[in-house]
């Protein structure tokens, strides 16, 4: 996108429903661009932005990503985002075409309206809007990062962002990552961490025999079940103030033996662990390594810690995002760690991080849309929330 | 086998190593019968029996089998078994060719020889020495009930002979079954039993959903092993003085989940339950059901019961043939319901039934074989008993 960008017509500043109709009309379904970020680089170019272009991968798995940043001091507020999003399925089934980005009333209808093309128009209308009302000059520096890889395997986007963020001197003080968080209403809900998430697959190998001769057999189905029945008989904790009680979900049993009387060789589950910060990834694989050792001697489990738990709710910023979603919408948001995960979970490696956009109750389905009037608001909370942190 | 037999060529009655050779040289691999039938209905002609050929089935599933019977007086003894054998494996690694006969020292090599046309041939050699060696008439009856579907699919086999044999008034009082009972040495064990069989697919439906929401979705994976989990922690009971401990083995367990947080829709087992006589297929169906209902509401439990448990040690015949076994060896057999399940258990719907034949060591294996000196023993064990019972 560095030379010959597309024009994307005039798109009036700091007007967060022109910039969100922009960028609704790229079909940018993961992993495809569809000029896409080439069109946001041009609207930041605009209001002052220096962009990066920061494509990663290789042929089919080439992702468009960017970083773009205002000034050079500090305080270094981020906002991150992606631009992709997830197929709209039969467009006959949508009110107006999932990418015509039309109104119906004072409704924007259109996939990525909330999620999260709609989150990034208010933000960068937001900015823009700061840019041009100071009267001094910008005392720290605003950046974005935006992947085109959130919706699928997240490999060649926001991690490698991060990784040449990091390499370049270009790690902010706080990242606010502009996901819908609120269940029903703007205002409600702020995310603060998230559970991490930990897969694993038990392996049990025991004794093939007949099923008339248990004695002769070592049958591995039982050793499993006794495995299994331990993890799931009793909870992982009770949950904390700001988490949920952590989970353990065994998604998958197998043993494909076709035999009713065959005593099989090997059983084998799937497992998934979501949990708070009362664990971490090494605690619960060696819980884990444990129970699969005492009821298996022949049996093994593989791990892939997925993410650790992590919560940001210490980093002043908190406060002031809270602040100005109260100040703009008079609701007080509960600070969250619920739900899936999201690229939050990389960029709390780096800094502190919060996530907070639209209402994502229309995110994924037919009719995605987003009301102008809750677009207007995001960006009210954002110019107040850029303004309290620039100080 | 009605009209053109073809000839055994000489075998001398009473010999039963020449007509165990004569049997195993037809290559009866289940369902081939291969003339073995034949030769072996020419046989017990020629010492007086009255040949019925009992064929059942059409096509691939047909399969040959006899009822033959001398004399029509009570008590009536029949002699049940099979002329099938199961397949040699590669040739090559036989010591002599499987269907070749021939001996190695005192030692008949050959597939069957041991299950059991080894054991047909002391019966025959047996019954016509009885035949001979008797200086009035016979007061009783004997028959012999072959098929040649016992280690196959046995849908067209013993079954079908039982009933035929009902229809016209064949129904012995007694059956001696010919199988291969002794673990080591000939006159060890006899059994007078077996445990019943029953197999059962459980299925517990759930409802789908993303692990991180576990609490939107019901994970058929968890009410499952809370199934598996109570009918395996405990004994079904602890056996008795004649049968061992009941046993329930799950011998699969299937989802079929590929993503690690996707709790599934579905989830299935299959199980095994061999049962002594504190239970029937109707007390364990009854167990199974409350269980599964117990855990899941919307699971269910398939259930075929393969046979009922059944002993038979009350019958006189027991002990007449207990006593005979030790006059012939010196030991004192042990009764026994243990291993897998054979025709027997079709034949204890009709009559009084115990097996007792030749030592199972090399049954199914490369080299089966019997030393000539335990099948004349055998033979002497089965006149001595015949003259027992025909008093
Ligand atoms: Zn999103
Ligand atoms: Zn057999």
């Amino acid at each position: 996108m560095s030379g010959a960008t597309p024009s994307p017509g005039p798109v009036p500043r700091g007007d967060a429903l022109a910039i969100a109709r922009a960028l609704i009309r790229r079909p940018s379904v993961t992993p495809a661009d569809a000029g896409a970020q080439a069109v946001l680089a041009s609207m930041l170019r605009e209001i002052g932005f220096e962009v990066f272009s920061l494509p990663f991968g290789d042929g089919d798995a080439r992702i468009e990503n960017l970083f773009a940043r205002i000034g050079t001091g500090s305080p270094h507020l981020c906002f991150a985002g992606h631009t992709d999003v997830v197929p709209p399925g039969d467009p006959a089934d949508w009110r107006s075409g999932p990418f015509a980005a039309e109104m119906d009333g004072d409704v924007l209808v259109g996939r990525g309206a909330a999620d999260m093309k709609g989150g990034i128009a208010a933000f960068v209308a937001a900015a823009g809007r700061h840019l041009a009302d100071r009267d001094t000059a910008l005392s720290g520096s605003i950046s974005l990062l935006i992947t085109g890889d959130e919706e699928g395997d997240a490999v060649n986007g926001t991690v490698r962002v991060l990784e040449w963020m990091a390499a370049h001197g270009q790690i902010p003080d706080f990242c606010l990552v502009g996901e819908p968080t609120n269940p029903e209403r703007l205002g409600e809900m702020v995310k603060i961490g998230r559970r991490g998430t930990l897969n694993a697959t038990v392996t049990v190998e025991g004794t093939q025999g007949h099923a008339a001769y248990p004695d002769r057999a070592d049958n591995p189905v039982h050793r499993l079940l006794r495995i299994l029945s331990d993890l799931t008989s009793a909870a992982l904790d009770e949950g904390t103030p700001f988490f949920q009680p952590s989970s353990l979900q065994v998604t998958s049993v197998d043993v494909g033996n076709g035999a009713f009387n065959v005593i099989p060789a090997r059983a084998g589950a799937k497992l998934n662990i979501r949990f708070n910060d009362l664990h971490d990834g090494a605690s619960l694989s060696d819980m884990l390594r444990a129970t699969v050792a005492r009821h298996a001697p022949r049996g093994r489990v593989d791990i892939r810690v997925g993410g650790e738990a992590f919560r940001t709710d210490a980093a002043p910023e908190v406060a002031l995002l809270v602040e100005a979603i109260e100040a703009e919408t008079g609701r007080r948001p509960v600070l969250d760690t619920g739900g899936g995960t999201s690229d939050a979970r990389f960029v709390a490696r780096y800094c502190g991080v919060a996530e907070f956009g639209l209402v994502g109750a229309s995110m994924h389905k037919v009719d995605e849309n987003v009301p102008v009037g809750e677009l207007k608001q995001l960006q009210a909370i954002y110019e107040r929330f850029i303004r309290r942190v620039m100080g």
